[in-house]
């Protein structure tokens, strides 16, 4: 099965979480030894943050702090990268042309960031339509996508599954897209419902659920395409 | 003043359009023998539909045809360039580094596509924000943003100015960003938005109105960041 | 057995004809199973020339011209590249150094052009030295070389083989190189020769003339080098 | 005057310290404004040490820690960018010769890393000959070099220059390059010397002392070439 | 006067002639001086020659031959480009793209081969396209082109013109293109005619030849296009 | 076993040495049909040496040397990988991560220099490094390390092995590194310390020699690490 996997912030906390990334490398090791192939998308973490801030107080326009989160994001699957060892590609990709170009070799393809002005949900999803993934998961820090704010609504319900329309009108109509979107991206949830891609929002912070996911599991929220 | 322009679909139709090419590049040359420093944006026009029709009839995927209409927006590019001569940056730039380079030479900059995911309204918005423009003017084949569907309500009123989130719900709303928005993109809405970058929508059809709005006449629709 | 294919421009109407560049696909797919491994370079078409008109009528020089050019073919090649899927290296590459590189992954290599002031017979030629090719077939939109030109002269006789050094003369004699060369160019000529590369040129609009040649019939005309 | 200058890990702590870094800048607007012409090389600071260690810890190379540091202190040239705004070549170059390309702009370059296994006062000494410099200022965190560690021994005393051959053989001869080399590194000693280029080194947490040895003052210790 | 300078391989012989280099270097800075724009292409000289016959008797293929025979061009270029210091561009551009980028700086632009299969002669016409240049100056090692072969015949008689057309049909008649040609490449002429780029051939191993061509003087043979 | 090998500039004198660069070729070819994955760096030879005097002798600053020197180290690349075929990745790669992603093809990656102001045994080193090599072979042109300069001192006697900080002082204390190292660098040290690389200092004018460390026999030097 070729498999996207976006991995989000949680596993790239400033003081850099060794385990995660280890117990990350080992799912990934494990499913490629049982003939999956994966690419994996690492976000920014709370260094990107760090650094965009500290560009935008120095005066950095918003592209030149876009270029900077995504410099931290490919720190990020260079970690990554290094203890995957021989099952990884060595280099990140910059572009979709190199990603398509790496996956060509069977190793393992880690990126991060590609473009200013787009997400690393988006990334995710794009680098899924570039491969032909039978499944994108991505691997947030909630455990799928609930009928209401479940830290403001008791009687909020996770949802088994949700369209991607409804999703997309979900995300958009409360914020209208003002802060950034853990859940999802406007822009990845239109990519994978164009590519009918199926899309799986799982809690990343425990790490099992990748390999259960991919056993075919039920788990977190399916995204309908 | 630094100028970002997206000229439309409608400048490059299948039988290639030469005065409207030529005349927008001799209102880019007077603007920049006035001193304004352009970057300027060709969607992919007739050919690009063509070509994409093509290659997912063929079975393409959607990666796959975005690139091959970033290829075509390029050759729209290399048009405009062509007509430009020496006032012009000899290559379509392929990425935001090398935009930020190219204008650092003081020719006219002209792009096409940037990435898979991205429409040439989002390359536009990103391409303003790189050079910090003072404003950026959306070109395209209407002539501002309206209360209604002008085409289905004749009561339909243009708007001289809208707020950047009234302007987003409004081109969400109705269409949950399934087709192709003509008038502008969410993405490039957010992007204006975040870099406060005054944005101008305008009938790019006559040619005239590009110097006009530069010369600060209340043309279009104003979008208020 | 390494062969190297050019395909000419009746391949590539403005009107893009998906089944022949499918039923290419499926003889090139059908090859490579075999253990067949291949290079294909593909023509400008009818959209290169509607391009380079509109270039050269704005003003480009022949330069920029034949970089437009190079641009509709690498469509063309992507054109290709989305029906032979996975059977495809999934870009085209731009050089000689990346042509290389790339036929070592063991996929179908597609590109179109590489540099101004070079046909795609020149490229093809060149990617046949670079593979080191067993066998360049020109599918051209004739059915091989004649004694004369078939349409004036009713006596012209198809020739079953020509020596590389005739062959030369009689395409450089009559035309002093005026035009552009639908049988063969000048310069691909010299290098078929200089590295003694067998060349057949074919009537390309019969897609199943490739296998045919391939199996060893004696179509067309072959090169003696 | 053309001059190189190498800024220290002490003005890129983790919390990442923006006075220091728009101080930096300020200088460095001014001495451009001058007729100077600049080309600043950052170092990794404490992040490049931290995802350095947390690259170890999961098995990457010696290769892949030093790619990860140069990451970093490419981040690090970014923010020096944001701040220098239009005085500064927009991109960090990753190589010698899209240095010189840049440093044909007129504009500040500045640049992190080039290469594993080459220390940033490498990458120093090397922008250094790539323009002809007439001064390479090394700002470290010392205040010049000492006849023996000012730690331990309260009679030792800063030199106020020191031949190139003198001070390799004291950076050598102590601690046979076991650890990293603060004060100037063994390569760099070797670059200066064969070009001949006059090296500073001055204590660079003083901000002040840049623009006081370009004005001639006899500041820290001048290595003699 | 924007022109471009084919440098044959008399002035790189395997003893490297630093006179000739240096004399050539003083023509090119004087011409700048007075406001010349130039682009100069450097032939392969001896070395290539040893080189390429070196890799063909070890198994080389005729595009790994002339891919390095394109390396040892591009050595003399950085030769040339060494004496030339500030006023030329820093490194020999490797393509087209790069070539028009490199022009805009201002500085000289020196370069070596650029592709195999494609003679320094066709590179130095290219370019000459690639700038728009007003004159091309074939430096090679004869002092024209003549009726016959001087050497043969002693009523030859040098041209002071020909005709394109003619004098493709006298460089294809007699020598099939079986040899290189010193004299003049048919691709080259080709080039020369259809951007009609008024081209002289003269002896260039009097260097002073340069300079008196591009005051008007009456030397070589003037190929009319 | 992964393996990485210097070859010196013996191999490459101004007349080219067909047979050497013949004789290994075999033994490389020999041992990648026995499963061993191979990296090997060219030094440059007696034509660096030339070159770089010409240059130096024109004005060319060290980094401009150096560029040619690295130039001529990859002609020299280009030879091996003629006679190696389809043995060997057909480029030679100009950078870490180019290197990393050839040597994923299993193919011979043969290079030259990389950067300026590094050796090409620093190259072997960093190379080593690259592909976590199990072993790094300096093929020079002595028989290894001894107590003393054997032409000035004949109870000079070699040494089995040595550590690698001894050797650092040994190579560092006589020549403070004035002149070129045959023996190792010091940068080479280093790395190959810092990555516990096992390296042997053999006789690289005898082919042989090659074969017979890769089988484990006691040659040359051993530098403990």
């Amino acid at each position: 099965m070729k498999i996207a996997i976006k991995i989000g912030r949680y596993a790239f906390p400033s003081r850099l979480d060794f385990e995660m990334v280890s117990a990350y490398a080992e799912v990934f090791k494990k499913l490629r030894s049982e003939g999956h192939r994966l690419v994996v998308v690492t976000g920014g973490g709370e260094d990107a943050r760090k650094y965009i801030d500290a560009a935008r107080r120095l005066g950095g326009s918003e592209v030149a702090c876009d270029l900077i989160g995504i410099q931290v994001s490919r720190l990020n699957a260079r970690l990554l990268i290094s203890r995957l060892g021989g099952d990884a590609y060595p280099e990140p990709p910059t572009g979709v042309e190199e990603l398509r170009r790496a996956f060509e070799t069977g190793k393992i393809v880690v990126l991060g960031g590609l473009q200013p002005g787009q997400s690393t949900n988006a990334v995710a999803a794009i680098s899924a339509e570039s491969i032909n993934a039978d499944l994108l998961i991505n691997a947030t820090d909630v455990d799928g996508v609930y009928t209401a704010d479940p830290k403001k609504d008791p009687k909020a319900k996770k949802l088994d599954e949700i369209g991607a329309d409804e999703l997309l009108k979900k995300v958009l109509g409360e914020e209208l897209w003002a802060g950034g979107y853990e859940l999802f991206d406007p822009v990845a949830i239109k990519i994978v419902k164009r590519s009918r891609i199926p899309t799986r929002i799982v809690d990343g912070r425990n790490v099992g659920n990748i390999e259960r996911v991919v056993r075919g599991e039920n788990l977190g929220t399916l995204i309908l395409v």
